[in-house]
């Protein structure tokens, strides 16, 4: 058993000492990986404290497991057209973030196939990616989440396989060929942030600009009423103005203070 | 991410708000879609619901999972002559609930292989059968009990797999040539009630028939001493009393009356 | 259903008995099988009740699912020299509790990769050991554990892949095979005994003899610094002093005694 | 090994005997089942034929592998809309050839993927189209053709599927569910036809109305130019012209007369 | 690519050189290895041979890679039934040619599921086997029979799986934790011997005794009529006179004497 | 079915008409891209033709299927050593050829497990390679080799695969992530050229420079004697001079100059 999980084992017996935490506000030139399942977990997750970060001058990459091509009630909508509208949606939530397109990485990926995807070619793929963008903090979907106990999905394979490659790609005899064939060395990153949490297991909340997020999330346009049901390429007007509301009084508070809140350890 | 699981995200965060729930006792003309692991679990988990569906008039559909062809102590038992033993009394057990053995749909799949089997076949299969049965509400097992959590068995993988086929069911684009070739439209049930649910969890009680209900799992006559050790197709009177005696202390009260729970979601 | 689950699914509804527990202080001549993920964590896990057993007489084998081959810093180790250092680190560290190599069964897979072998046939693999081995008791980790939910590994992979086994050991249609060929009967361990439980699961504690424990935990050096970073067979005596003093203030007490805690389930 | 097989393998020892040969022109009211592993393969590789047994008054089905939807150069293309069309275009071609589209079994797999899907629930899908339609004879894509052993994709697994699925259609403890569940008992067709065969191969030649198997082809539009690089529902005329020669030309003639060649064996 | 292949390629572009052979019928107290798909293939495809090297006081081991379980037309047969049937007969017949039961080694797989198997776990098994047995010949089903091209079934799957544990038998990196845990030696026999091989590709025959070949075929009472149609566990006189005959004249001859043929390599 | 391979099935059945052939010595600026099994086939099959190609201006991709890491009598060796010398040995070879390492892509599977890899993933991964390169012609090995067809090894599947990659990489859509988030728009190259064919297959003959191509080999000093048993860096000058003497040998001649022979297909 590696190190560092016996370690948290023994740790778990013991009572609970005070874990370190990010001060994720503070951080400055950081690279910032961030693990999501569709391309719109990101922003419903995280995207608030991803627009601080980008702000404050950190590289952020967000890699993206599946093209969303399924999510449509639309007859005529097809998954060629739709994996198209979503990376097109994506890019715009992230511009609006302060996240250049370049920066997205698309794991190429089907919607809802995740769990039947070959895991080990998952988990080396995953690996190669932290092992070359080698960043200060990964960010991923939480693997303890009630939901993903209870639904088997992208989301569940997505959270785990993040860990799993975490874990792999701190030792260089998980997939050696990477090393040796395209000079990736072993990494192992600072801080693991896990967002859509159990409110239970959150350590850390950071104050983020709501309207800001709430703008990135409206740009998944396809995702929601009317488009969701029969695709347009915009927002009607009345609908927007009602998402807005309706996101704004759901986005978690704390302090008076619109909030994201983690589950973060110090890897 | 879909919509709908957007809004159940959203709805985790903030505080309870009371959530709709199914009023099962008045429900009639319905289609009623039941899925277990064995050819047992649908007796023991809803027999008593399903009993007073049936009284009600509505359409019941059991899609059984696997034909339990494993599960016994005598050595000279085989797997195709249990197999058909029990595939026999289950549908004893359906007729005295009310059920009839042509909505039996068995799955084909072998006791204890679950796991196993390819699982985008599988989720694909019980994809169609929720397409073709237009389910109004759909019984299942529920994938947050924990003994689904520690046990690996057929039970977990049919708990997940028929919540991923619920999900799959609403998008056209899951399994398209489902529509293209069979005709087979998205569905979407109203409601997803799963039993053997961890009582924390437990949302809906229905008073139920239990001499009825001991009635129909006493048709599982294999399943119990002496039958699982010696096979032999009745019972010992003196057994029967026994069971018939210890199933009902055993059988869960509220407020003085026997009830089967259930965890029920709106869909 | 299997029987034994349905009883354990009535009595998870019931107000709970005082289940039966264990005296494993007094077990004499008894068979032992224990199951570990890695040539360690039965040592960290229950090292210190495996020395009693030992010392009280009875006969313990070690099944060990995976041989340890990647979990090394030094970019100059590989994989096959790991291995074969940690299948000698094992065997010092089972001498040192007074169990002789011969008793160790060493299952054949690959560090971290148990979550992608074919899982049909591990299964098969480890319900011959059982059928063969015909253990009194079955040590393993515990699948409940919530690291295990978090973490997909081969701690996951072998906790619920052992209780997998177990259950289909004790049906002779469960691999009909090891009966018909090996001669393989089908079998029933009196207690399943769980390691590296959560403190919130445990029912039983066994009264360890510290020193012996860490002596045997010590005896893995190529898992801990200095070694795990530069490879070297024996300990830096500094580094051994302080490893020892921490293992020590970390063991977990109870009533003032170093204690191994376990979930205990009377099969 | 089964008899059928040895016997096989005895006589392959032998001098050849003369072997049975079927007399396709004059069966009449039998049961025929085409196996093919895209919409377009059945016409091409036997369809005269098969006009000739519909004429007959025998009852002909189509199982039909995938669903062609990967097979054009028109980047405007899409998948669920080139399964449409190519599904319109086959029931076009049946139609021409005398056999309604209510006796084409899509068996629903992709275009390109038969090699991926997994295998043992392919050949349970197979054998259970068999035991459902009774054949008298199977027509099938034979597994000999030197291009199927060089080039891997969906021909190579249909003909072999098929051959595996015919074998195990006999023996009742093949997917003994399929008998319990389904009432499906074992079948043995009395001859497998193979087309696309190597010339050298070929045992009966079967004299067809050319005119009308080129006319079932034509049938296919979007298998050709132009409307394979830029999709049109029609061909443009000088386009069919050419097609129509063309293939005259190219269709096998033997003393004079255009013919189908054929692997018959006597099952 | 590995040094003896690369002789192969180059020496397949060379004129053909005379190629060193086998003497069979000299060997004496050699180690033989046979594999055969199932519990007949052996006595059918080299029984004769094996005879005379059993009666030359070599060693032979006989792996069978299936347990037979389906072949049987009998609609109240069993598979636990029919296995055990077949194993009794396949001792009898080994007994017959003088290799006792001690020496045949059942690899557990089921009848017509071989290609369905786990593959890197079916090699690794049969490479123990040949580590374990450091046989000097190695017998095995030709997987260049053109009735193995053209049927995917048990025997291709033997066929190849067997050439490729052979290859990877020589080399300690193939599955290395066979040498660290079991003491396995990488191990490369003398001579591989293909059965059931194309006249054509034959270029060794053995002589001999026809008669006790077929007492050992008959000994395979339950793969012929009239017991595969309704199981007896004897032959019906009449019956066994015409098998026999009939088993004779079809038994090859060379130089007026009946022969065994097999293509034989230098490995 | 593609209309390119429904040309070539009737073209099968008509009388031979003279192939168009391709004339590899005149060929200048062309991108040509070779796929090999193990680092050392594409030196032994083509390297000949390979440096005449880069010696004409042609920019020349090697994309290397495996590491080679397993193919070592020395039992000190271990496989990520072996996989660090084959790749420097490969690189020297190719530099001997007139290609810089540049230009070699690393495919990242282990030696002999090709087989086991997940075959979606790997013909995904492949066509992504052909869409990047853009190859004038594929070099690859010849999936009708005889002995391809009775050794199942990394040079069956990486012949497979090779051609089942040409195919899909033509329609866009196959894997059409590769054209959405990559860019990647579909390609078919003009000409496949197979190496390792069978004499009787091959229709064209390149003249090479037997003492370069002699050379180029003599660098995978680790796949011969002495160093396949103990390992050194260099040669044995003696063994050295033996294997050059003995390479040209070998070498097949026509016409009395020394020769690579191919089997092409206008593609």
């Amino acid at each position: 058993m590696p190190r560092a999980l016996f370690l948290l084992l023994i740790a778990a017996i013991l009572p609970a000492q005070r874990p370190e935490l990010p001060k994720i506000q503070d951080w400055k030139g950081r690279t910032i990986l961030v693990f999501t399942p569709h391309p719109d977990d990101d922003t419903f997750g995280c995207g608030g404290t991803l627009a601080l970060l980008a702000k404050n001058g950190n590289r952020i990459f967000i890699a993206i497991y599946t093209n969303d091509d399924k999510g449509s009630y639309d007859l005529d909508m097809n998954s060629q057209r739709l994996a198209a509208i979503r990376k097109a949606e994506e890019e715009t939530a992230c511009s609006t973030l302060g996240i250049s397109k370049e920066n997205i990485l698309w794991m190429g990926h089907h919607d809802g196939m995740l769990e039947y995807v070959n895991p080990l070619a998952l988990v080396e793929q995953t690996t190669a990616i932290i092992r070359k963008v080698q960043p200060y903090a990964i960010f991923s979907i939480d693997p303890g989440r009630e939901d993903v106990r209870w639904h088997k999905t992208d989301h569940r394979m997505a959270a785990m396989n993040t860990v799993d490659a975490i874990r792999a790609s701190e030792w260089h005899l998980y997939f050696p060929n990477q090393r040796l064939s395209q000079g990736l060395m072993p990494w192992k990153p600072q801080w693991v942030i896990l967002y859509y949490t159990k409110p239970a297991d959150a350590n850390i909340w950071v104050d983020i600009d709501a309207d800001l997020k709430i703008k990135a999330a409206a740009a998944h346009v396809s995702q929601f009423e009317p488009a969701i049901h029969k695709y347009r390429p915009d927002w009607d007007p009345t609908e927007l103005e009602k998402f807005t509301a309706g996101f704004k009084t759901r986005l978690p508070k704390k302090d008076g203070r619109y909030m994201e809140a983690f589950r973060a350890t110090r890897y």
